[in-house]
């Protein structure tokens, strides 16, 4: 590692490389030097105060650059963003330079106080924050305009100069986390605070909640073991579990808003204030006055974007649903065809034939959400949001009513039209399983193996043998600008919320679907930790309060499996067994109880306190000293007034 | 007036009277002269710095005390109390003494700035703030206990000390009011400004509340009117008029958060912060650390607090609902014989017979109601909350649910065990027409009678021939300590809330119920006007941004009557007719409708957005600004202590 450090070695000895800069190929020498300019400058000049290197190679200069910035600036501009730290007394409070002292583990000369993933997070905010004064565009690209106030790192992204920009790998910190995560096979909890301290909060929050998910499935997949080893059509039985499973899983949810509150004041995010939201970088239109900010900055119509919402998108998503049912019922063709298959030649060829279509259409199914995914972010995009969560919001949306329709309308279809439980039940066990490992496979699996490949062509090009943590630091930089992107927790929420749909909807039919799901969350923990540590760029960490709108989506599937479920149950025969002298009576006593779960739902979500008490009294006692301050500083400035005016 | 000025006059020559408070007989002289000290006192010295004053009548001093403060002791409590007010630019913002030039209307000899119920509340708020500082007890009552902290006002007028204590009434102010609100026969709005300007927010948010409902019910009632005019008993209309009513209902609880957010923002309370919630009055329990604020207060375990809930309150409540069935039995035992007698003698007297035990039963409803109310205060203060919003929570669930069976029980009996519409028509008309009556005397012409009639004694007394408005100071108060004090929106919002079960629970089967509410609130409008400005005491005014847990419980019986309705139009002879083959159908059909207009219900709650477009760019704006002001005083820090570093 020394060759290539020495170069920088000369100009400062405490320089750390966190963030990776990298140009186009051939970006003009004047805009190289403006940037490193405005990046290095003074904040009073309006500069951001890092520092920048450019990484040497053996091939020389290759338009990449390193950030970092020294411990004073990292440590302002951790209250700048407004970070919040356990204190020496426990409580967690927002840093403040001044108060420095007070924080647990701060010394001046302790660099690690602030995590690597917070430093690198700071350093990706300032850039974003590094804005135009009085350039009207970027020098030496005239087409790149600029106005005062324009981020300007998001220009030159949208522009192309800047192809990407990322944080560095740790890689003995790396090593180490993977270790304790996946390396070993072990029985325990995922070393989440570790892992936060590495990726940041939002994918530490995603793993917690993959590992608190699973842990929750675990009694209704106990449960359900003995309906399939015993007895498949008692379902006498199959009423206490679905009713079981529906209270349950309203407990799950409302219990992880509070191991969520429990987590998130832990780090520091739950107290963290919301900052003021940028427009996102897509976001285009005339130059005009923001209202809110009276600054000058694109101004896109509200009524453009609602048509284009209303006139273009809405038909788009209809005519895709519409489509999906059109290839369901292609599926049911070919499922009676086999059906017909298997009649005819009884056979245990004909008899594996009756899976084959589910598993086409499980396939098919999966390829089509893949596609519509590109199609809905197109869509979004080209609606123009102003805000990223605003762009979110209408993508989730989107992509979550074709998903729910595309996954679960077949199933939907087979119990509710073709009344058929047996089908239903092999469908439900095709589908879920086929697509748990086609996921696996996509998302994971093959990336790796893709990543791996690589590798060793990079490695063998190098003509070195060291293992990962002896790479050069232009290796380690080479080979990482070539990773992946991690995009976010969308995907591995979205495998979730599906799943947790296959598991809840139709419980009562297929007990063993839990089981599957408790499987499937078990590899998915290590595969998708082996995606973050081996496949994918290191990704910036985002602080978060909560896992958003997932929480609605989950809460809307558990009401809604009330519903299938009470269904579902009035249809069985045992049911039916119970009221032999009227149908109606069945119904009215379906649709009763079925009110009544759902009251008793909204109820249980009403009482159970979304935050701990201990992390509430915590809340209260910081919003009241706060109150305090404040009071105190009223008081004191007017006394000062008093006197004043007595005075006079 | 000047007479009973002239004393004022002496000593200071703006002292304008603002809060009376009233001292028990024979209160010892030492205490008297520790109150006034302290209230005189400098802040610095932990006094109030208020005004005080004796009131001198004919019969001497008599224990009673006005109080007033200096305009710039005003100025400095408004900007204490986090006042919030219109800025020359339009726009609303938190007042304070060193921007005072910016706001509209203020000029520093300009007295009104502030409104007298603003002045008020300051006062108020003033006094419940002045708190012990070493006193162990309140001079010359040993038993009075003080701790360092504990509001002083709130122990006196626990141990009897403080009779009451009030804002002063505004003659001048009040007849003009009164005048523009219900003195002239006029159709339009009331002046909800000028009456949030004497009363406050609290209040003027509820007579807009009744005004904005009473409004949204007149498209209801002008569609009821057709029914009731032309046919009866046309039940596809009917399915129209219910559909109708379900989406009207959601639409203006929606709308109402609208027009609420319209009203606040201008009225600045949607921008004020929540101040810190100090413990009720009632609340005690052994001296502890409340581990929250640290201070030394009456702690009370939360363990013994849920014990007196579940073990005594639920099984009271339950047995109170209980009894109100058993009650609503014997209803249905002399509905019963009232139509046996009828059967035997049909005359004119014995059909007028026929309405007798609805009659008894709605006044006996009435009376039950209010009764359980004593009930429900007295165990809920037994409970021992800490926060009065806890206390009111409790208070209100108790009554809404009692309130709710108790009223409409027998309603439901009728409809889906007696299935008798016939009936359930009847019983619908006579009790709302009844309970509106009684309500409507009760609440208003009664208090007013009595009011009447002590005011003329007064008069009578005083030997005088006075208008309202000559009234000197002396007799002012002493008329108004004696008048009755309004205790807040509880039951004003909770006859509403009946009102509106009435209309929609069953609005398909008596459309004519709207016609009634509209008719009822508009002369509850009146009398509502009435017995604030002529019967109570003027009450403190209350900053608040919403109706609060009034909005969750409309929102749940409209919910609620989505259900009832569905099933009434199903059990309807022209519905049952529309599926002659199968029973099932019918019920399978309506139970569909019921999903999909709950469905409706909360996709729209959830798409209208809850503030209008330009309310939320306003609220924006103003967090933008004071995120750039933290921003700017960060960076102006951080810039000195960097400059700082640099140096050494």
């Amino acid at each position: 590692m020394v060759e290539s450090w020495s170069f920088l070695d000369n100009v400062e000895s405490n320089f750390r490389p966190l963030v990776v800069i990298e140009l186009a190929k051939g970006t003009k020498e004047e805009t190289i030097e403006w940037l490193t300019k405005r990046i290095v400058d003074k904040k009073a000049n309006g500069g951001a105060q890092l520092l920048i290197k450019p990484l040497v190679t053996e091939n020389g200069v290759e338009n990449i650059y390193l950030v970092g910035a020294s411990h004073l600036r990292l440590l302002l501009g951790a209250e700048t963003v407004g970070l919040v730290k356990e204190c020496s007394d426990n409580s967690m409070r927002t840093f403040t330079y001044s108060s420095r002292k007070t924080f647990k583990h701060f010394e001046d000369d302790n660099h690690d106080f602030l995590t690597m993933a917070e430093c690198q997070y700071i350093i990706k905010h300032e850039l974003e924050n590094l804005r135009a004064k009085n350039e009207k565009m970027i020098p030496g690209y005239p087409q790149a305009k600029l106005y005062p106030g324009k981020s300007i790192v998001r220009r030159l992204l949208t522009s192309g100069i800047l192809v990407q920009i990322f944080p560095l790998h740790d890689r003995e910190e790396l090593k180490k986390l993977s270790h304790s995560w996946y390396g070993r096979v072990k029985v325990g909890y995922q070393p989440l605070d570790d892992i936060r301290c590495y990726f940041g909060e939002t994918i530490a929050l995603y793993f917690g909640f993959l590992e608190y998910f699973t842990f929750a499935l675990i009694p209704m997949a106990v449960i359900g073991i003995p309906y399939y080893v015993f007895a498949w059509e008692d379902y006498d039985k199959y009423v206490m579990f679905a009713t079981f499973n529906l209270l349950w899983s309203t407990v799950i949810l409302e219990v992880w808003k509070r191991i969520c509150a429990i987590l998130t004041y832990r780090w520091g995010t739950l107290l963290m204030k919301r900052q003021f939201e940028e427009p996102r970088p897509g976001f285009h239109g005339v130059l005009g006055i923001n209202p809110v900010t009276g600054r000058e900055e694109p101004v896109y119509s509200s009524i453009k974007r609602q048509l284009r919402i209303y006139l273009v998108s809405l038909p788009f998503v209809c005519l895709c649903l519409y489509f999906s049912l059109y290839v369901m019922m292609i599926y049911f063709d070919l499922e009676q065809w086999a059906l017909d298959y298997h009649k005819e030649n009884e056979s245990n060829f004909s008899n594996l034939m009756l899976y084959v279509p589910s598993i086409i259409y499980a396939v098919v199914i999966e390829i089509m959400n893949r596609i519509y995914r590109y199609a809905a972010e197109f869509l979004t995009s080209w609606e123009n949001h102003r805000l990223e969560s605003s762009y979110q919001n209408h993508l989730i949306l989107k992509v979550l009513v074709f998903n729910f329709l595309n996954c679960f309308a077949s199933l939907f279809y087979i119990a509710f039209v073709l009344f058929d439980m047996k089908l239903l039940r092999q469908s439900l066990a095709t589908l879920l399983i086929t697509s748990q490992i086609l996921n696996q496979f996509a998302e994971s699996l093959f990336p790796y193996w893709l990543q791996k490949r690589y590798n060793r062509k990079m490695k063998k090009r190098m003509c070195s043998k060291k293992t990962d943590t002896d790479l050069s630091l232009a290796e380690q930089v080479n080979m990482e600008k070539e990773m992946g992107t991690y995009l976010g927790t969308f995907d591995d929420y979205l495998e979730l919320f599906l799943q947790f749909g296959y598991v809840s909807l139709f419980s009562c039919v297929y007990p063993l679907a839990a089981v599957f799901a408790v499987l499937n969350n078990i590899t998915e923990i290590y595969s998708d930790a082996l995606k973050m540590c081996r496949v994918y760029k290191r990704p910036f960490a985002e602080p978060t309060a909560n896992i958003g709108v997932w929480q609605l989506a989950f809460e809307t599937m558990s009401v809604i499996s009330v519903v299938t479920n009470c269904i579902l149950i009035g249809m069985s025969p045992q049911v039916d067994a119970l009221f032999p002298d009227s149908k109606m009576d069945l119904v009215l006593t379906v649709a009763l109880v079925e009110h009544l779960l759902l009251a008793i739902k909204f109820i249980m979500a009403f009482v159970i306190p979304d935050k701990p008490r201990d992390i509430q009294t915590k809340l209260a006692k910081l919003e009241f000293e706060s109150l305090e301050a404040l009071k105190q500083q009223v008081r004191a400035f007017q006394m000062q007034l008093h006197f004043l005016l007595i005075r006079h």
